[in-house]
């Protein structure tokens, strides 16, 4: 899942969510790797990019419309994974939802 | 410097920044900080958020405007660091500009 995210020509919506987790693991890893596999199941979905080191993790997803964002926030198995980010996994976090307006890509 | 960015509310942008680095440090971690540091003094400047693992990095500065954004494009310290980046630290890299419609804050 970790690389660069290759997504089509703008615009896109990009939801950046930042987070500080608490300590331990919690079945915190084994839920994130399958948010991110059924989010990829999505309609809309674009792609995702993912960071974390010892103070903060960046996940950030792509979508198409804010419309498929809204329906991955809908999502039922995302949202029992959402409840367990607020009461066990997360310190606090940050939801951005952004319109991309221009990307580049670099290969050297 | 690795926090979630308190911001102000939308709108604003953000720059995207992901990349993944070679081998070594080479001189990328004082650099690095640097950047931040003078990334704070811009004018327009709102806030960043940084995160490393192995495969990735992500870095999100966050802006009042995408003037501020192109003053610190062209910001000539930043210019070294953006040559060095091309030639020496990093494998590949994307940079997105994002117009920050909604966000939230949780803190548990």
């Amino acid at each position: 899942m970790t690389g660069i995210a290759k997504t089509p020509e703008p615009p896109y919506y990009a939801v950046i969510f930042a987070s500080q987790r608490t300590e331990g693991d919690s079945g915190y890893g084994i839920m994130a790797d399958k948010m991110v596999a059924l989010a990829a199941q999505q309609k809309g979905f674009l792609g995702v990019e993912s960071a974390r080191d010892e103070q903060l993790g960046i996940t950030v997803s792509y979508w198409e419309s804010l419309e498929a964002i809204k329906a991955w926030k809908e999502n039922s198995a995302h949202g029992v994974a959402q409840d367990k980010g607020k009461t066990e996994w997360y310190k606090n976090f940050s939801l951005r939802v952004c319109r991309v307006e221009r990307h580049s890509f670099f290969e050297m």
